[in-house]
């Protein structure tokens, strides 16, 4: 059965113990370059080097994990634009069972490979959360497959909130933690850990302008949809959830928007002076730090580097070909 | 003073010593992904993380710090085409002299804005191995500085050795270790380190199809130059040289070539599904192991990933900007 409850402090402990056999624990990486830049010390959680290269296993494992071999055995369904959905598919084979993955028609190609590697059956829909959620529904009916939704899920957000118990067990408590916000799985349960493990850690969210209905929900006290969002970061598309945003409104210090311009900067720094490949999503806390200079000055700042899946031809500073 | 022998075991244990509190241990990775695609078990020693990104901090290191302080007071100078430049320049840094660059005009943006970055003065020239001597030639008798040859240089590939040096310590002996070779600096190091502390390894030198004047030179017994070089791995454009050729004639068990195509799906896959950043030139002996599937069938492969500055504006993949 998934969490009913709010995550508590046992939950998340339960699950790390749960997935760890599973997933990688990921290495921090520092860079006196990049500190140098940003004018403060960074910590890099690398969950791009995660199974199915996102921090998405750890949820998708733990929710899948918690149901018993009955929950399980029609399969398991989800509609995701790709990091969610490579990881349900791998945690699904895991569990030899089958998974059926709802995917936008526009889904970068490198998550589509990768939902197929993991052998999972792919129904293409319309890009907008309606045609994903109607193509779902009728998924679900004819298979009978247990849905397990990206962030909208206890047993999940329990497993996003196993990367910054990580962090704060490897490096004790940052003076922030900056993670990106799409659905609000990662955040809230980064938040939950924050509150649990640490000491006067500021959890902040970290959004691109183009996609900001977490910084505009957080504002108006209620949950406001994304409208037409417009972004690189193709994983923060999505709108906050019934049981991510009441744990974010409480826990989460404030989110930050930034610009295309400087997550494609970020994206490009990283990549350049760390050698490692994060996608356009993962690179949105750096670009914040770099928008917000002085509220970071001097500090111990965490990052989570939420995934490494990018199509190698769409790269944004690909200028001549 | 510059090492004035072929480097015998302790020379290379004494540079390690000498280089290690300047240099990274870099780590030795793996990808179930890949050994499955190659069919072997592949370790990746990834100098793409080295300082100045690139092994060559070994070399510059070792040589440079080999030096008194009178040897070096009006400076080092060198030609190279991007790694040893940044490499040299910071060495330089560290020893508070100046380190004066000649590069080919055509050399990538991100190696110019490596070795400025470190303070290196760049004297530009034609993209030709005259060119590059006869410019060096005037920086030295202008400046008075000391030259350090990119790889015909005892020191330098002492330093190159502890590389290999670092594998046999962590893992053991592999079957085999692969290097790329240009000057054969890197390449006459590792074979030099398997033969004095591994058990039973083969060195194998791996090169583009498009620059194999390793391969001809090994099998004609002399050095053949390079004649019109062509290939996307910009770090191997050069000749062998007199101090370089007799080591890895003796201890290289062969040079094996291998396509344009085969590099750029080499590279490709690294940073796919390792998610790190390389350089053409250290995907090159991935790519061997792609070529010859039968050759490492099963066997322990150790993969020196050679360097990892690339101009991200310029990716052999970028197909649709």
């Amino acid at each position: 059965m998934f969490l009913d409850r709010i995550p508590e402090s046992i939950d998340i402990l339960e699950a790390h113990t749960r997935i760890q056999p599973h997933i990688h624990k990921t290495p921090i990486l520092t860079s006196h370059n990049l500190n140098e830049i940003a004018g403060c010390s960074l910590f890099f959680k690398c969950e791009n080097f995660q199974k199915a290269g996102a921090f998405k296993s750890r949820g998708a494992c733990n929710s899948i994990f918690s149901l018993d071999e009955r929950e399980i055995q029609y399969g398991v369904a989800t509609h995701s634009s790709g990091n969610h959905a490579q990881a349900l598919a791998r945690a699904a084979l895991l569990k030899n069972t089958k998974a059926y993955i709802v995917m936008p028609k526009n889904a970068p190609a490198v998550k589509v490979a990768g939902v197929k590697n993991y052998r999972g059956e792919i129904t293409f829909c319309e890009p907008n959360l309606m045609s994903r959620e109607s193509t779902l529904k009728e998924v679900l009916e004819e298979t009978g497959a247990i849905e397990v939704h990206p962030y909208n899920n206890y047993s999940v957000i329990a497993g996003q909130a196993t990367a910054a118990l990580e962090i704060i067990r490897e490096m004790g408590s940052p003076d922030y933690i900056l993670a990106p916000v799409g659905g609000g799985g990662l955040l809230s349960g980064t938040a939950l850990s924050a509150y649990y493990y640490g000491k006067n850690i500021k959890v902040i969210g970290c959004e691109p302008k183009g996609a900001d209905d977490a910084f505009r929900s957080m504002r108006a006290g209620k949950i406001l949809p994304s409208v037409q969002p417009k972004t690189i970061a193709d994983g923060l598309l999505t709108s906050l959830g019934t049981r991510t945003f009441p744990i974010i409104k409480e826990y989460v210090s404030e989110i930050l928007t930034v610009s295309e311009e400087n997550i494609i900067l970020a994206m490009r720094l990283i990549w350049e002076r760390m050698k490692i490949v994060v996608e356009p999503s993962a690179a949105v806390p750096m670009a914040t730090v770099l928008e917000n200079p002085k509220k970071f000055k001097g500090k111990r700042v965490a990052i989570i580097l939420s995934g490494g899946n990018i199509d190698l031809e769409h790269m944004p500073f690909s200028t001549k070909p």
